[in-house]
């Protein structure tokens, strides 16, 4: 089975991380192909950068089809364009929030999402009730750090991280925490680890239920809206 | 007032028609600017060519901000883009789709949309439910007509979306119609005369909706996810 | 365009201010008339006053019928007895929260709202969730002063409402405030400068968008529930 | 127990079938007292009914309260002007259709309403909605009879009611049937015997629950929302 | 009438504090039949508990209906396995829960609930969205205190209950509270006083409920979801 | 990895096509341990069957945890007693119905689910709005077939499967279609082809997304509704 792990930014150290991350959970027999949108914004930090990755995710996407890929993760936490990579791609298509928090929905009857940004928060809410699990979802918080800032070595963002968690805990009610953002993915391990919850990383989870549809024979839908594109 | 209304799509001959139906109602002292997404898709029929279209439509939206807009509408009934462009712009930015929905909700309890393809219909149904109308918007419904279709003179795409207009009201007990193309707008008046129910083009009422919230003082908030885009 | 502004409770003084407020607004060519629902209480602060002003509001209404009216707004932000106005009126009828909600949803993800009395709390939160917005609405909010407060000069009301709206700000994680009465429409643009965050006011907002939707050749569908009444 | 049952229009002949209706159910030592809205429109068809009984019926609750009833019902299926009657009440008050559809939804999974007209349907919809039981209701449905015609001796109603309530059954799916109207109350035993589903009538289930709030030692909350109108 | 009130646990103590409470509100003429489910837990804490004691209260539920019950009330607030309690019995069955909330819902417009243990929060919670009242509940609270505790002579639960709802008044601008444990039903009154709320006890709620149904001559659906189990 | 594949109900020959369906699809080192709950009713067939099979199915479930299982699936569409499974077992627990239709909503902006018996129809409506999928669910469906005649050869259940799956592409509008019951898993393949559409089954998907969850190093959380049961 040959898994694309696309990567809708342009910071190479973070796909590096994703891979890592989806390589440490892929089954046996699983080949991780990981991509990097180059050309896209070094970070998505809301729906401007969304748009200005989306062609170039797209482009990887279609490579992908191309290269006969089984199945393709997208691993950026706003699932960027996934109706339209889910158009393209012949198999499933899985963004890292809808991975994570429906994961999440099977292990909690409750959890909160912690994220980068602030102006994160309102993207992440709309795509949680889109999901349908608004229910589920205690809150999304921010533990106020640039999506970069995941990348410095010696920064403190895996503690902020740390303590927006236990204030999850503490304040939200809720039963897991999901990590808002790829970039956190190497992380996980530690922050279950100090906080005592479980913490779901969305590139393990997308990477595990991508191998999950294709194993189940499932591809996407082509007689609706994730038909190919019509040709103009 | 300096209102842009940009075409999402290349077909200039659909620019013409969506500037004719902004200027129809525009107040007076509302300049009406039209523009082309040059480069996106011919036609905007389905996820991939939203995606296709966006870098084009938000060249057109920062172009738009330089010549100090006063507010956008965004004239493509899957509203794409939107919160991108709201980062980028000052003023409000409205999509045809969110502006017929609401005018629609303020003039019946009940609406039902009909658009051109069938892939159409659950991107439509989607954007209802995140404007929090799908309680009053009784179906989306498909016309069976590609959206370039509407640009062929001596084509019978008239006819079918008024017997699809006609089976809305017969089957769905809706009490306005909202057309779900920017293509549509100029049959508006005719198809409300053919059917006897309230006939709402997006066009017509993002250009109003736009002049009103500029009339009302209102911007873009700029403390939240519609802040300025990251600089990266 | 013949614009009919009813203020449904009988205080001629909020009538003055929200004739002001709407004029302020208006397009070039539109003559706001504005009218007092006599014999209304004199402020509306729950259900009972809602009824009791209700009749007084529809006579006010098919008084502006009679006169032609091209569009009706409803200056209470209890939005009494829409429905009722909307069968008697041949044009659009908009009530000032339902027109403050929608333009809030339109330029911001998030909005709370700040009204008077904590009684009318539940009365909002309701008329939210059903224009379907409640997945928007952080939290209606009282600054716990009654409605005529709002008319006495040197009253501390404003202090109190802005000092809620600064209170919105920091807690809800909202990214624009809507106000909550139509006797605070004076102060929009004093209470928006002071806190830094879109506030909006629903007379101008409705002022607006009644001039949109008749802009729009939009009238009232009369062919479910909003049907002229039936005869007795 | 002395429980007033108000009927909120003007006709006593449905007066005199409503109080039948909850005489026929009321617990041993329950006085019914019923009250006819003087003043009010002869039937309620819409909004504008609505409102046009409102102030009248409230006048009957205030009698009522004066006179120390111990709960009041709403016998008419619009549920108009509740939350008025709940400021002014000391005991529970209750509408026929909350009253209906909740007792529905005790004893089915899903039901279907049957109506008078359809300029009631979307009103009904609403307060199906408000009272948070649409995803219950499968249907509301219209028999496409005046109010008054239930009054008539010797009109078809209760034919076309029948054979709406076994559409109904055959198209809806549903459990059970809840009759939209106070006037359809004493059909209600020969609708179920001839449909062979249960058929819930709102005045009889309203009685009951009525009576069961005030047994369960229930009253108003008066701390907020429902809390006595301000005096002005 | 026949009402059989079943204690799905096997703590006999409970039994009688929930018989007495049903038997005080019981209307003239009602026999208040109780029954323990021996052999299920002492307690039913969360979803392991509630299915230890299904077969048990089912068992109770069919001897019920041997004894030709006319109505069944299951005095656990969890409403363990109502469904299957529909199916076998010919009469209305009522879970106290859905009694008690729906019964709040009729006389405030919001209420929170205060439970025993946090675990059961979120079972209450998904109970509460079932039932459609997600929009009027504020907060499904714990006192944190073991369902046994209440049956211990000399526990300070009873403060612990009332600190929380002081709590759930000036945190959650509830209109009444709702107690979330049938082993709580002896406080109601105490705890309403000490609170000046309303506080609804489920027992009493389901109880009258119960009756009104009988009354109302309604039975469960048989054609349905809640038909007689299939012979196996 | 130890994945045990439970049949809450007693027909050997049901758990014979389930382990066969899951280990078609097991992962290369996953061992599948496949369980029939002896004790149990031979098919699950409403809410009265959940119950009869529930406790059996819970001793299944504490053997699996004492055998040290990874992962547990319960193989029926009601989903039953998961809750409690939950609390029981360490690793994460999944239902076939939660598995597959979040595996739809991946694939697919809709689908329909095609059941067994009518009766079943409303007791997978309510979990699919407890999910949070209703959105995405355009209906579900009943072949009017018993389950166990899914067991009998030469029964004509897979053309009444096939014929609904047709129905429901033409009348829903679906894009995908699951089947609603554990005894047609060996039907899926036959199915999809001659129908053209994807369908899923609940017993490949819930297999696969345990294996995912185990993958992702999930387990259940103890920290709230679902830590261990407490001891009585």
């Amino acid at each position: 089975m040959k898994l694309f792990v696309i990567n809708p930014n342009s910071t190479a150290s973070m796909t590096e991380k994703i891979i890592a991350s989806a390589r440490a959970v892929a089954a046996p027999g699983v080949q991780i192909e990981g991509r990097t949108a180059h050309g896209a914004p070094a970070s998505i930090e809301g729906h401007f950068d969304e748009v200005m990755c989306a062609a170039h995710l797209l482009r990887e996407v279609q490579e992908a089809e191309r290269a006969q890929a089984d199945a393709i993760v997208v691993a950026c936490f706003d699932d960027p364009a996934i109706g339209a990579c889910r158009e393209v791609a012949t198999g499933p298509v899985i963004g890292i929030c809808e991975a994570a928090v429906k994961a999440a929905s099977m292990i909690a009857t409750s959890f909160s999402v912690v994220t980068t940004l602030p102006r994160s928060v309102p993207v992440i809410e709309e795509l949680v009730r889109r999901y349908g699990l608004d229910h589920q979802c205690r809150r999304v918080r921010s533990a106020a750090i640039p999506v970069l800032a995941l990348e410095e070595p010696g920064s403190n963002a895996r503690l902020l991280i740390r303590d927006e968690i236990l204030r999850a805990i503490d304040e939200d009610g809720c039963e897991a925490v999901v990590l808002g953002c790829a970039g956190m993915a190497d992380l996980t391990e530690w922050l279950s680890l100090e906080t005592g919850i479980p913490v779901i990383d969305g590139v393990s989870a997308a990477t595990k239920f991508a191998e999950a549809l294709v194993g189940a024979g499932l591809k996407t839908s082509k007689i609706g809206a994730y038909a190919v594109p019509n040709a103009k």
